[in-house]
């Protein structure tokens, strides 16, 4: 076999760690692939770390212990608040007020590079909650919890409004929804672990009705709730039922033919 | 500045080419980036592209003309087969079989790097479809249909069971559901510009009348449809309502107590 070059050995670790964020890979892993000493895999590593910081593409950690080696991480570098800022500039248009004072807003939640940017974003304020899974409730919010998920190398859990005969036995809550009625939310048995920990993330949120659904689902599986994200808060609310909530955009009210004002949440910078 | 070294340039580039899959960047951005000369950025290419073959990481293209310029697409390579082997293995349980003959896959169906996996497979699949966007139908099938899109760098569309006063006017149409039921499908009329192109994925076909419903919802947008792909299809049907569908795995008879049998589907090598 032909030899490999450093910059060929680079190019391959990084693609491999980009592709699979927070997963942790030995410097022996790398070694065998390369067939190279774990000293020239060190300063490989070394070097990578320099280029992400550099050109800001998210950030690069080697990991010390029994378990250690090196993992990627996309989100907390610059440019973030633009990035929220420049999705807000989008929402930002009278097109996008509906009949009955909604906003539309369902194409920025299923473009994948958004909800890429969305999900690393949440990922990066997340990492040291250390959750085990991410929940979210179906729909809409289904894209960007998956991109969380992935961005943060955990898997995602999908609350229901139904029972569905092909999950299994599951666990049912009522809980009040945005509009004030009753609803049901619905998760499988067999999709979570009781004692582990989860991050809810869902795309909307006006009292909190659906993230106190999820919180309550998850007290009956024993799980504790280490953070909750959401995509689109609105701003002014009479009542709001949880706190401690990280929305990315702030809604403010909404008047028909005005443009809706959206801006990015304080806390992103 | 530090001059920067081409193993830097050709980690960042590889690290920005995966993060954004088929979207063409031209040499003059990396050249700007880089504050380098296209001959260069020309030679880094090359190199990329060969380190991306040789490690079996997806494919580096150069594409020419006026828009030209090079992309990373994931997927096409080795391991294809192997990767939905072992999906296929992980869901031949005695355990996953629940009442009433259904088998337990909705961890598969939102596990992040087998749902990025089986994205890939699928969009390897579809780039010569020219699809521009994914049409799924809520719920379980949207992670995959979600990592497809991304592979491809095009949007995804969630065609929902209901109105949702918060989607604005809506397209409705009938379909006969798996069970026998009338169900319906509906799909705002914002999500989807008229005479463009469709790849439908979806998580689990026996007849194909999901499929079937979201082709005719398509037929109401002037929508063609290039292409449908499932995560999981049942093998022997009475009556099949579609054609030409890709599965990923074909599932056999289930029976109580028994180990449902999963096998990959021919067509992926």
């Amino acid at each position: 076999m032909e030899k490999i070059k450093r910059n060929e050995r680079m190019a391959a670790m990084m693609q491999i760690l980009t592709s699979s964020p927070n997963r942790i890979f030995t410097l022996s892993h790398f070694c065998e692939m390369f067939d190279t000493a774990k000293s020239t895999v060190s300063e490989d590593v070394a070097l990578l770390e320099k280029t992400v910081s550099r050109f800001s593409l998210g950030r690069l950690e080697t990991v010390t212990g029994a378990s250690g080696g090196v993992r990627y991480r996309p989100g907390g570098t610059e440019g973030q608040r633009e990035f929220i800022s420049g999705i807000c500039s989008r929402l930002s248009h009278p097109d996008r007020v509906l009949p009955g004072g909604f906003l539309y807003y369902s194409d920025i939640l299923s473009d994948p590079e958004l909800t890429a940017g969305m999900g690393s974003l949440i990922a990066g304020a997340s990492y040291s909650l250390l959750p085990d899974f991410v929940l979210t409730m179906e729909t809409k919010g289904i894209p960007v919890a998956m991109m969380t998920a992935r961005a943060l190398g955990k898997p995602l859990v999908i609350a229901r409004h139904s029972i569905k005969v092909y999950e299994g036995s599951a666990v049912n809550i009522p809980y009040v929804s945005a509009s004030g009625g009753i609803e049901t939310m619905s998760l499988s048995r067999r999709a979570v672990e009781t004692g582990t920990k989860a991050l809810i993330v869902d795309d909307f949120m006006r009292g909190g009705g659906t993230v106190n659904g999820m919180k309550a689902l998850m007290r009956e599986f024993d799980v504790d709730i280490v953070g909750v994200c959401v995509v689109l808060a609105v701003e002014e609310v009479d009542r709001r039922l949880v706190d401690n909530v990280r929305p990315l955009m702030l809604l403010g009210p909404i008047r028909d033919g005005e443009a809706p004002l959206v801006r990015p949440a304080d806390w992103i910078k």
